[in-house]
């Protein structure tokens, strides 16, 4: 599955900004592939880019319409039917990250085919992988962890690809949720693949490749989340990578949706290098990711100053300090062989 | 989904005894459960029951007919789908672990809703599960966990089962794959499971209960194996066992499937105590179940005994030996309190 670019961000008529995530995240990352968005009536979401209707959007070049919010209980309404249907008869794809199969709707299925437009449910595998090998291939690979789900796995991922590429290193993101899917136009939704494949699917995604080339896979949930610890550590085996950065929001008290406290810092490194050996035994932690936009500036900065301190380890937040002593420590540790 | 008995077990026209494995756990556990076999010419397996067709089956009282073989490649052949539909039309419903739906299959579609019979996907969920929760739920619980894949964990859960309830212990056997499902009648093929719903699913499947009540869970793959140790994580959070039993072939020298070496006994406890510890801190081994099939009495008996003595802990072989040392230590080590 390749999403066709550009993009023009469908958001619906959502409540609030946060039901836009999606849409959002592709803009941070991607805006030279928006041409805009489309907003029904009484949308109190925003992206910043010209509101545009179907045919605008057609003119200025858009491929595929994005479903860029999620409803509550991750539903389309009927009343979004059909401006995807009119987009699908403008000539564009449409790609939502919905549980339900745009195809079970028939005004859209329909669509498609009177139109032989592709429909992209990137929450669905459109494939069957194998059961993972367990069997080591070429080229470096850097996974996201984290203390919880939502601390900045993929935000770390793709800052890290960001500063790699502007320093002429090779180096790729790989995806594993629906926004990270949308941003980098392919992937696999890690946590809807079926529980014997997770390895499988992530050893699928992060492919051999040259020798100094760097995959950098977006993490998901933790290893100490009780609700999602097996997805991690299939995606962890399947990844197998040589390098890890562990994400962390500090204000947080519990894991997300459960009762459980954080586990610390350390505690994930040692976890993550125990569990990770299975499949790579050179596993090691290469740097802190901290999201610490809850904090003021002077907290921050004491914070990140003294947890690099402690754990002897590059420390940053990739939004307020950027990630460039992470890529520094990873070109220290992995250097290229010539 | 609940299976209706007594089985009629159908064994097609495959070539050897091992393509039957399915059919040969049922008669082993639950002969009283099988009126009969149902075998097409060329048919190498035999389970020992009577041979009967269709109407002999329905005439003594066959409800479903259970597909107990797997084909090359978990296909059904279109050869066999005849006999689905006459027992379908003979009042039978139908139920098969294979992967591909019944209901794909436009002639059994058709039978079972013109004679309103139901179809038995075991391996594919036929419910959407919840996400785990991690909390604690009343009731005693135990998980057979192993060295790799296919070391004897369903059966020593179902030893387990049969030998509590014949002291009059509470205990239920809570099946977690496709011969399990149809010995108990009811369960979840766990590695069918859409990853994220993994551990929410073995929190179903073993509800909170009386507080002297055992639920005996099957154990799947192995935290050390490389393809599937997500899938064993995910069900040992969501199963929040008690007390854990390790199972191992002792000849066994790589890994099913894959060319890792096997862990050792203590590495298994250890990192099951480990992990476990996030939903159950009280979680603790119990008791070691070796396969010795392999072996001769002598060595056999040898190798228990030592490794018994090595680890502090009963050791048996459930077929050689019985489980009864292990259900001494549950009822040590777990006393009714009255």
């Amino acid at each position: 599955m390749e999403i066709q670019k550009p993009y023009l961000l469908f958001l619906g008529d959502v409540p609030d900004q946060l039901a836009a995530k999606t849409a959002h995240g592709i803009v941070d990352w991607r805006p030279e592939w928006c041409v805009g968005q489309l907003r029904l009536p009484g949308c109190k979401a925003d992206c910043g880019l010209t509101d545009l209707d179907i045919a605008q959007a057609k003119a200025k070049g858009a491929k595929t319409l994005i479903v860029g919010v999620a409803n509550a209980g991750g539903v389309l309404p009927e009343h979004w039917v059909g401006k995807l249907v009119e987009a699908l008869d403008a000539g564009m794809d449409v790609a939502t990250g919905l549980h339900r199969r745009l195809s079970s709707f028939p005004a859209i299925a329909e669509a498609a085919r009177r139109n032989g437009r592709a429909l992209h449910d990137v929450r669905i595998p459109d494939m069957e992988f194998a059961t993972g090998k367990g069997t080591r291939r070429q080229g470096l690979r850097l996974l996201t962890v984290g203390t919880d789900c939502s601390v900045g796995k993929k935000y770390t991922a793709l800052a890290l690809e960001k500063e790699m590429r502007a320093r002429g290193l090779q180096a790729d993101f790989r995806a594993t949720g629906q926004t990270g899917i949308f941003i980098s136009g392919r992937g696999v939704a890690i946590d809807a693949v079926v529980s014997d494949f997770v390895a499988g699917a992530a050893e699928w995604l992060s492919p051999e490749n040259a020798v100094d080339h760097w995959d950098l896979v977006e993490g998901q949930g933790s290893l100490f989340h009780p609700s999602f610890a097996g997805v991690t550590l299939g995606l962890l085996h399947g990844a197998q990578p040589d390098a890890f950065i562990v994400c962390h929001e500090p204000t947080r008290t519990k894991m997300r949706g459960v009762q459980h406290a954080l586990p610390s810092i350390q505690a994930v490194i040692e976890r993550t290098v125990l569990e990770g050996q299975l499949t790579n035994p050179g596993i090691q932690c290469t740097g802190l990711a901290i999201n610490t936009e809850h904090l003021a500036e002077q907290e921050a900065l004491g914070l990140m100053e003294r947890l690099g301190r402690d754990h002897g380890l590059p420390c940053v937040d990739p939004i307020r300090t950027g990630v460039g002593p992470l890529v520094d420590e990873l070109v220290r540790r992995f250097p290229v062989r010539g």
